[in-house]
């Protein structure tokens, strides 16, 4: 039997925080004079009452018997009862929003997906605006946390790989895991804040310029406009976007190294390598197509081209116009896009660099022992062996991630909604990238109109992906819950 | 180095026998007094010469030295070399094709895809409507041979799971290759036989009977009218073909045990239940949605789904209507079902059934593995320990496989193609199934209007998919030409 205590003294503590949080958006709506800001205020007195109230009832409970069990546990449900309280303003705002819709929106935001399911953004209320904003920032450095902290400790779609940098390697880089913690969470706040001065300087105002920088920084992708990065106009906007939506999707290990005097770890890692690598070839190859076959300067073409070449690979979201328009080249790179994600222990969602990377490997070591079926191959990566359990983690992963993508495809056209809906749906949920493809969930659309079964499945695809799915599935196993 | 002499004696045996071959529908079309009669003749001069040339020039070289690396070239050439050959009179009968309409033709033939480039089909030559049935015939039992005795040889793609039935415990079964050969030949031909039966009783004529129980049990899916079977009106039709695709699907070692005196062995074997279960649920599933949503019976639509699930599922391709007007779910399912493939040793492609039970046991394994880290996990297949090298080529497997989807669909649509119809004609020719999905490739269309580059691109893809990928990718490796 699993002592559910210890977990529910953990979560009763990060409800508190989201309750206090809530006070944030309450200042902006008082501020703006707009009456929401009484949900925001009640919402934060229910939210603090019931996580101060867990926390007390379970507090003293044994954290020494804190087992592999309860970590995954905690992992799972966090994510899902943060989410539940998250949408309570959405609920009860003045714009009202059925529970689904206020649960997606919820869901969408702390996973740092992206997906909306509201219109006329540009005339909500500013509590509202900085709510979604503030969901994708803390999901962001949440989801940092779970995957440098927890993820190799759980030994997750091959994240063992990087136990070594969480636990005997970090000895070098910081010894607690309270103190990895506080400086992810300076760090991140640092590149969100140069963001910030960024968008303020390129001429945003300074309210759009902190809720852009939290959702860029997060790879989230929230915006504050209907027409997303596309209402500024602005190339300077777009390339400071670029910047730090890459940035985002940096591995956090690598920044902590280079705040403590090893800068050249920022160059020598090959999860950065191949992302600025592909970002790079991406972006470019597809400008100079686009210049060609739509009549624009090669300068404009690539600002856009790597501004939602970035957004899509980051898991971002932000569209700085619809690049479906494009052509059809562009729709199939993008759907291609959807699934490779950043580098992990990053914000972004997504398969991941080091998966491709080590299937690469697999792959490579594989037609090398075709041909000499006698000699032994040794994996190196980061010119370490890897582990012979990590190749199995990494394909059962991507098999899985595939698989799941499959089955939610068929039900979403199985409640009706057409193929490409139903499969860039599936795959931006499961990826936490934001748009889809089509008319309806495309980046000039978003995901009001869908049915409201359709949002179920979607959100929790979202929390599926973010949890890297087998967190969850984990807990479907029989094993799991006996002795 | 390569002693490529060897190769080249058996792909000239291979060459002559095509040539020979070429004559059986010089006879239908003399009979019917079509002039293209010559066409098949002159080709099969030209085509029996230069096998016998190349017999002769190479013979006596020494079999001994038939290494691995020798196979794996055989393999890979005799495919493109017989595919050259077949396509000789596409290329010059009455109504002419351009090479590259009549070398994807052939090509989809050989490999049992059936994706056509031809409209117009009703009115074609018995010749040539003879020749198409034919190259997916010798396609099928070609493919068996292969899978059978050649790839559990070279482990391709964690064939070497199937290595006992072809070399230890065949012995108890079959004692010798060639005579592996002669029961595989023997069974392909009484299935064909017993499905022309079946046919020509439920009201074909004998030459429709004739040139569909050789695209049925080859599971190529070619027919003899733009319609398909659609054309023919008849459930009874239906039916029949349903079961013998299936049989075309089935493992031909279980066929082999069964007429060696083992029933039971069809009824045991893991592929063959998985297969059907499958099989009859989407059948049951669809049927039951298919008949709610259009107005129809219950065992009309079951007729209606149980065939073109069954079509698809065994990569034969074959519609009897065009099921893409069902609704969205009618789309979605068959896109998925377009990568399951039939059992391997078939004359199905796709992924196959032993690569997802492989899939399934892995993934299982490593979820019982999160739960108790440091208890060991046995993966055990039909009774028997999985070797340790299988998962990782069935992954690897399935990684480039799908790998290869997205590149093929980039491509796709970088040549102008839409989204839809690159995604599904790459899909479609990898796993050798035939039809795509949209307007222009979907089952009520076909291929003649791609741009003459995607037409390459996908008779390419059909020999990858064909060749289970590494048999061509282990040329690429620089290791495979060294030492």
């Amino acid at each position: 039997m699993i002592d559910s205590r210890a977990i529910l003294f953990v979560i009763g503590l990060l409800v508190t925080g989201l309750g206090l949080l809530m006070l944030l958006p309450a200042l902006a709506d008082a501020a703006a004079s707009n009456p929401d800001w009484q949900v925001f205020i009640a919402s934060s007195i229910v939210t603090v009452t019931v996580g101060v109230g867990l926390s007390l009832a379970t507090r003293g409970s044994d954290s020494a018997r804190f087992s592999l069990r309860h970590a995954f546990l905690l992992t799972a449900t966090s994510w899902i009862v943060m989410s539940a309280f998250a949408a309570i303003p959405f609920n009860f705002i003045s714009t009202k929003m059925h529970y689904a819709d206020a649960l997606f929106e919820a869901i969408s935001g702390l996973t740092t997906t992206g997906s909306t399911v509201l219109t006329g953004i540009d005339s909500l209320p500013p509590g509202m605006l900085l709510w979604r904003a503030l969901l994708q920032w803390i999901g962001g450095v949440g989801i940092i946390v779970m995957a440098i902290i927890m993820l190799p400790f759980l030994r997750v779609g091959g994240m063992q790989l990087f136990q070594a940098e969480s636990s005997d390697r970090s000895e070098k880089v910081v010894p607690r895991p309270t103190q990895l913690v506080g400086y992810i969470f300076a760090i991140y706040s640092l590149l969100t804040a140069l963001c910030f001065f960024g968008y303020h300087m390129a001429g945003m105002d300074w309210f759009d310029a902190l809720c852009h920088a939290m959702t860029t920084l997060s790879t989230g992708g929230y915006s504050t406009h209907d027409a997303s990065m596309g209402f500024f106009n602005s190339g300077a906007v777009l390339w400071i976007g670029t910047i730090f939506m890459a940035a985002g999707a940096f591995p956090f290990v690598v920044y902590i190294k280079l705040v403590r005097g090893h800068p050249e770890a920022i160059w020598k890692d090959s999860q950065i390598q191949t992302l600025l690598g592909l970002l790079a070839i991406t972006s470019l190859l597809l400008a100079v197509w686009h210049a060609e076959r739509n009549q624009i300067t090669l300068l404009d073409a690539l600002t856009h081209t790597a501004f939602n070449v970035t957004s899509v690979v980051t898991t971002t979201g932000f569209a700085s116009m619809d690049y479906t328009l494009w052509g059809p080249l562009a729709v199939g790179v993008f759907f291609m896009l959807t699934f490779v994600g950043g580098a992990t222990g990053s914000t972004a969602g997504g398969i991941k660099i080091f998966r491709f990377q080590i299937l690469w490997l697999i792959t490579r070591a594989y037609l090398k022992k075709l041909v000499s079926p006698s000699r032994a191959q040794v994996l190196i990566y980061e010119g370490r062996v890897v582990p012979t359990d990590v190749p199995y983690a990494v394909l059962a992963f991507i098999a899985v991630f595939l698989g799941t993508v499959a089955i939610v495809t068929a039900v979403l056209t199985a409640l009706g909604l057409d193929f490409v809906t139903s499969l860039t749906a599936a795959a931006t949920a499961i990826t936490n990238v934001g748009p889809g493809l089509g008319e309806i969930i495309g980046p000039a659309g978003n995901f009001t109109t869908l049915p409201e079964l359709a949002k179920w499945v979607l959100a929790a695809t979202m929390l599926l992906g973010r949890l890297e799915l087998f967190t969850v599935l984990v807990l479907l196993e029989p094993d799991f819950w006996r002795g």
